[in-house]
């Protein structure tokens, strides 16, 4: 095709069209179908990605950004042709300023490399969803993560961002300062834009202090609802709370077969509390155990060294492939409601009794502690209908409880259903944005609005 | 006037066309210049503020929302023929959620009123911008104050509002939830678009528990240097300072004349600590004291009894009414940067030396934790250019360090100038989105883009 040979010589080295490499950038973690793209450009540079920009307008294809292909929602699934712009390559560490509390990096570079290389500065990036995600990516689906309920999620900690608009403009939002009234925000609109609006080449972050004490707790309940509730009294005693996650007890079996552990299988909540001075995380740790012991719990747990509690959040990040591990040959579907912080103990119950309702098996675990949890749900494929069927039901009963239908994996293909009901006339202006911003409608089409 | 009649006629009850209301409402409190308005409305309801817009569009004549007046940048002053919005009559509060820690209001609210009404539930609502304004105002201007060092600001403070976009469609931005990555950031967007691209006609907002345990500090130094400096090594500590100001040499000896207190005339900090336990409270007491000793404090003094702790921050919060009683027949220029958290004692030292070297008055205080203060600078009329050029020079000085014009007050008109040097092409898409929403620009003409 002569579009590609133009693509081959713009970019010499950094195209792929092997089948493979194109049938993985055009799917992600969550979406059922995949399809591939049309070949697959590793941009180097800001410049890659404007002539990436330039073929694309030239030829009327489609571009995709990828990142590191986490997603959940169908976001990379091509509705039509389209090339994937994957900015893997894009993986630098520009600048750290420990004395700013901020660092300047590229789209690519996934959060765990960005903490490996804050070592030894006493700062961390607390964005944590699970994956291995590019900070690109976290940005344009607004992600979020067990440490949100205290650092917030990344509207709260990317300062600025660089973007290439579809017409190759590129533009600077946002400041490098902890607050700013200075313009219209527009940092925010493209940070959950998921590569509809614009391709983020350049992010600046904001680093948070390492935590001098840090303590971690597990909790274990005879049901569900028990944990909810007590994450529900954590969060209104105003304890300064740095992870406050609720397991179910599938998910807590499913974890003990996958990392042969030995947790009790019953519904748990892992907690965190940081603290600057080790008097204050005696005393928060102190009323917490009061206040779960209210609640019900039947049994706590401490992680008390270092690598106990590294071991006890990376379980928590292993749930989902322990569900996997434990049903092979599975579809996997997450939902992803969050709902008013009240309301999460009815939330619960309801998407339990659902699961059972439609006979489906599936387990409740998230970030409550921001009204936010998942149900991850094992079907076989012919059986993909009714786990979605499921899926829609909660994210209704959510809507009806003021929630929302994403706390944080974003709308790709799958939630678009879901937007007019929840933003009503709001999203016909969504819609003109993205025609102001792509008026040829080649970033990421078919996707959010 | 024909359009006058039309207005009463749709109006009755509503409208005041008094000679002393139209030049109350046509200026604010930092601007020099103040220009009658053609009328005052006063909408009872979210109709009311369409029909308002329905009989500018047919009239051609602007509308600027007005919330309690005291914004300091112009952002009042009609450029062209208009008419105020005054939203002081929607005052309620819709409802207040305590299970959920958030509560609806409409836009005329002041902060303190709704503190007020919160009373007895044991939640607050933090942002606090010195002056008692409107809850749609900070809105509009995404305030932040002292407590934003902790809190954050109106984004954070802010889950939904309800705008009436000036074709007179209403809007429903955001939801009442912790996080959300549904659709494009709308809300963000208005907040902080100063009535330019619509009316804001309710709030959604985000309460926070009442500390169970508050510890208030001032902290006296042999110069603002080392206030600066102190201030920075606390940020850095990771201590979870909830306020932390800078008041100088010159702010105390005003507060005391004008409050008779007997505060050592030297510039301070004043510190708030806020923790759920007594013991987390007492450790990060000690800490911070000792922090502030090897930076060279002076003298501490605690505020131990509620009502002392309530004197001081209203002495905080009287700082400009203090200047403005010891310079009788002065205007009042107040400059509003934030730079990089280490570039702060740098920036206070460039302020101080500016002055100086001007030959001008001025004292220098602020939301430090934040990287951001004030220069307040009393000058006789004649003199107010030289004001000007300093806070010229103030600001670019800012923009080099990677600081911004406007860390909280918001660009109204002064602030124009420097937004091409601070925002380059991107100031281009804020104008397109200005016409977007408002195609014949008759929200608040003249300001922010
Ligand atoms: C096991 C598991 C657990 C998860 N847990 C969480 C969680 O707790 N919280 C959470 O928020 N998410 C979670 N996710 C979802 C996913 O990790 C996040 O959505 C993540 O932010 C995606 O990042 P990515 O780099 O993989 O992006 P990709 O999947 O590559 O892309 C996601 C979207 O962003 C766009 N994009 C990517 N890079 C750019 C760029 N540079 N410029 C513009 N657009 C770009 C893409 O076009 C696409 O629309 C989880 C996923 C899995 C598989
Ligand atoms: C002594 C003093 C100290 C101050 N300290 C601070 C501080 O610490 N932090 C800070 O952030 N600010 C501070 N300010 C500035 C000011 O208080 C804030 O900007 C405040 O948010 C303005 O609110 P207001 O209700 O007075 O708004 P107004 O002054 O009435 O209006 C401000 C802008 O918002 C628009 N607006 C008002 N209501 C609405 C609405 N409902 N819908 C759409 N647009 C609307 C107006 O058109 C105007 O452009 C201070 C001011 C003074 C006088």
């Amino acid at each position: 095709m002569e579009k590609l040979e133009a693509l081959k010589r713009l970019f010499p080295g950094k195209v792929d069209l092997s089948e493979s490499e194109r049938l993985r950038h055009g799917k992600d973690e969550g979406y059922p179908e995949a399809r591939p793209v049309l070949a697959v450009v590793y941009p180097e540079g800001v410049e890659d990605v404007q002539k990436a920009l330039r073929w694309a307008r030239e030829w009327g294809v489609a571009v995709i950004p990828f990142g590191a292909g986490t997603s959940l929602e169908g976001h990379l699934y091509p509705v039509r042709e389209a090339i994937s712009l994957d900015l893997s390559r894009m993986n630098r560490v520009l600048e750290v300023r420990p004395q700013d509390f901020s660092c300047v990096v590229e789209p690519g570079l996934t959060r765990k490399a960005l903490n490996q290389a804050l070592k030894g500065t006493g700062l961390f990036f607390p964005v944590d969803p699970g994956a291995d995600a590019s900070l690109g990516g976290m940005a344009a689906t607004n992600a979020s993560g067990t440490t949100t309920v205290r650092y917030g999620g990344m509207r709260q900690n990317v300062l600025a961002l660089q973007v290439v608009l579809a017409s190759g403009e590129v533009l600077e939002l946002g400041r490098g300062v902890r607050k700013t009234s200075s313009g219209y925000d527009l940092k925010d609109l493209f940070i959950g834009s998921e590569g509809t609006l614009g391709v983020i080449t350049r992010l600046t972050l904001r680093l948070h202090p390492l935590p001098e004490h840090v303590h971690t707790l597990r909790v274990f309940f005879p049901g569900v609802e028990e944990a909810a509730e007590a994450s529900y009294r954590i969060m209104a005693s105003g304890l300064p709370v740095a992870r406050l996650e609720l397991l179910d007890e599938l998910a807590m079996r499913a974890l003990n077969r996958y990392l042969k552990a030995g947790f009790p299988e019953r519904p748990a909540l892992f907690l965190e509390f940081h603290a600057s001075t080790k008097e204050a995380l005696e005393a928060e740790r102190a009323s917490a155990l009061e206040l779960v012991r209210e609640a019900g719990a039947l049994e706590v747990e401490a992680a008390t060294t270092e690598e106990e509690r590294r071991r006890q959040w990376e379980a928590r990040h292993q749930a989902y492939w322990a569900l996997v591990h434990l049903f092979p040959g599975h579809r996997f579907l997450i939902t992803d409601t969050a709902v008013p912080l009240s309301r999460l103990p009815e939330m619960v119950r309801f998407a339990q009794g659902l699961l059972r309702e439609m006979g489906l098996t599936g387990n409740i675990l998230g970030h409550v502690g921001d009204g936010n949890f998942h149900t991850l749900i094992p079907v076989l494929l012919e059986d993909y209908p009714k786990a979605e069927a499921y899926a829609e039901r909660l994210v209704e009963k959510a809507l009806e409880l003021g929630g929302t239908c994403t706390a944080e994996h974003g709308v790709g293909l799958r939630k678009r259903k879901f937007l007019p009901k929840e933003h009503g006339p709001a999203l016909e202006w969504m819609r003109r944005l993205k025609a102001l911003f792509d008026p040829e409608g080649l970033l990421n089409p078919g996707k959010v609005v």
